[in-house]
């Protein structure tokens, strides 16, 4: 028996390679395949997916939301290009200016501040509205603009609203208005549109450059797509206890699950402490070599409880699974009532796991 | 104008300050008032918060979850007891070595690794099962002790399920429970039952020592109380875009938002990535001087949306606020589908903030 107190983290960079390089030879046709590591790489470590996706996929181009993203990325990545999605303000031109980072402007009062303090000869990229409405410059500040300054820019960008949905009205609609702007006012600038839900939708959706993020991590983008992309992260917790349930007793906060029956059941070493969906709750469950067993109760901050009475032989010490190849984010998700993503991002901001990287 | 792009954190330390001394000085019955900062202060920084409370109110007694929390906390406490609430381990016994921490020992299993590894004249913390059904011995474990072994402990604890909510049954239950056991087994060790939920229940329930957490960081444990806690944090975020959603439009991933007539709409640099729960999407609120937008389609990882038609003047820099006095981490619990507990952990964890700690 070994008693075990923390939860264990597991990164595969490995197959986050493999990912990213399906991506970029079978998926992009040929567009440039920037990589995107906004958010801490979805939490995972930018600077490790970085320095991964730069030594062994040779990926130069890289896409963060927030300039301080880009603080432990530059000095894993040479000289490669790295674009700032959320743009740039008063908060972060000295970023900016002191790693040489990319702004993507966003708004006309981003342009604007650009104009007051552009730096170098750096050329910004333009992200265009195209349907999303959410960040983009509209129309009528594309008709603000000169000739010379729409010839200013690296790239003109947009984004997809249900790139994840084949055949969804808006994908076309969305990849005719980027057309017909980009051959209006801009016939001469290199074009971005896809993220890594977009890019399953064909040669049509991946003009210049694709921004690959969601799919690297390994979640599911195209869930109409036969899966190709590989899980890249384990989560497992160790069992702190294991005791009997009589009839009639409760379980965890708020005594909201009821023991009709006798049970058997272990207390796991993660909690929304950890980034464990509370949401969860009486709804989720946890694996141990691969039987699922429920999560009962409420979960906690720092543990879960589950019910083990029909698991073969649980002893402290265990591991349970609690995400893997078998129970993904995206299933995990769909049990948390929310998405692969959101469940991804949330897990690696915690710092009680032991963080493993997995690397040939 | 200001152009922003980064989110602000604000931890008001004095406010905190002053509800751990009301929670000490009326509602602890003089108990010894142990400070829980676990989960990193509930994600407000264990090393800021642990000095404060240490150096403004003398607490000396604090509880963590995992040894390594007391890392950053040991240097900032000069001797107080650290108490590790979720145990010692294989994977934790050299940190509790070298910070001089003490284990609250969870199970037979626990017990065992203890009598194996014990170092110095250090006496745990004896955790017993009284209804929560989580950790702590239960009773077969409590008899299999000899009185010697019984007396090797400071203190006997455990924890109530239902605490937050006055007169419910399990209350009157668990006390009962843990007042048998102390009696029977355990009659000249000092005691510990409440946490921040259960010292509003009444003197019957403080013992000997009382272990404040959530409350001290302004969450309201007991909702049927008149609310005598305040407010902790503020978050803030800026407005990247301001524009106009023609009847028809949609908004978002999914598109799941349609403009039924014309809408003012603001992108707010604040996502789940952040920190903000996707289910907040479609439901929840931001506020501009106390008015409130709707947040309109799905939170994406970085940005939320919302409607500001009925917002007089919202411009590119203004900052949104997210969480602050008059719309607390419980109330945005509540809309989001959740409590104010996991709401507060996980907005701390993420480092995009400009994080900024509020101290006379």
């Amino acid at each position: 028996m070994c008693v075990l107190t923390r939860p264990i983290l597991e990164i595969n960079l490995d197959k986050l390679v493999e990912n990213y390089k399906y991506l970029k030879e079978i998926k992009s046709f040929g567009a440039v395949s920037a990589a995107v590591i906004k958010d801490d790489a979805y939490s995972l470590g930018a600077d490790k997916v970085a320095q991964s996706l730069y030594e062994k996929a040779d990926c130069r181009d890289f896409f963060v939301a927030h300039a301080l993203e880009a603080e432990k990325v530059r000095p894993v990545v040479g000289d490669s290009k790295i674009y700032v999605l959320q743009g740039v303000g008063e908060d972060s031109l000295e970023v900016f200016q002191r790693l040489n980072l990319i702004p993507v402007i966003n708004s006309w009062e981003q342009y604007l501040f650009w104009k007051a303090h552009k730096f170098g000869e750096l050329k910004p990229v333009l992200h265009v509205e195209t349907g999303l409405n959410r960040l983009g410059c509209r129309l009528c500040d594309v008709e603000k603009l000169s000739e010379a300054e729409r010839g200013s820019f690296s790239f003109v960008m947009s984004h997809l609203a249900c790139a994840d949905a084949v055949g969804h009205f808006m994908n076309e609609k969305q990849l005719k208005a980027f057309q017909e702007i980009k051959a209006k006012y801009f016939p001469q600038t290199p074009a971005s549109l896809s993220a890594s839900d977009g890019v399953f939708l064909g040669k049509d959706y991946t003009f210049d450059m694709v921004r690959l993020g969601a799919a690297v991590y390994g979640i599911n983008t195209a869930p109409w797509h036969e899966k190709t992309l590989q899980n890249v992260i384990t989560i497992k917790a160790p069992v702190l206890a294991v005791s009997t349930l009589k009839e009639g007793d409760y379980v965890g906060y708020g005594a909201t699950y009821k023991a009709v029956a006798e049970r058997k059941l272990a207390v796991v070493s993660i909690g929304y402490g950890d980034g464990m969906f509370r949401s969860l709750s009486n709804v989720g469950k946890v694996f141990f070599n691969k039987v699922p067993a429920d999560i009962i109760g409420r979960i906690s901050m720092d543990n879960v409880i589950c019910d083990v009475t029909s698991v073969p032989e649980v002893n402290v010490g265990d591991l349970a699974t609690i995400v893997g190849d078998f129970y993904t984010v995206d299933e995990m998700g769909a049990d948390a009532q929310t998405i692969g993503y959101e469940i991804l991002s949330r897990f690696g901001k915690n710092t009680r796991f032991i963080r493993k990287y997995i690397e040939s």
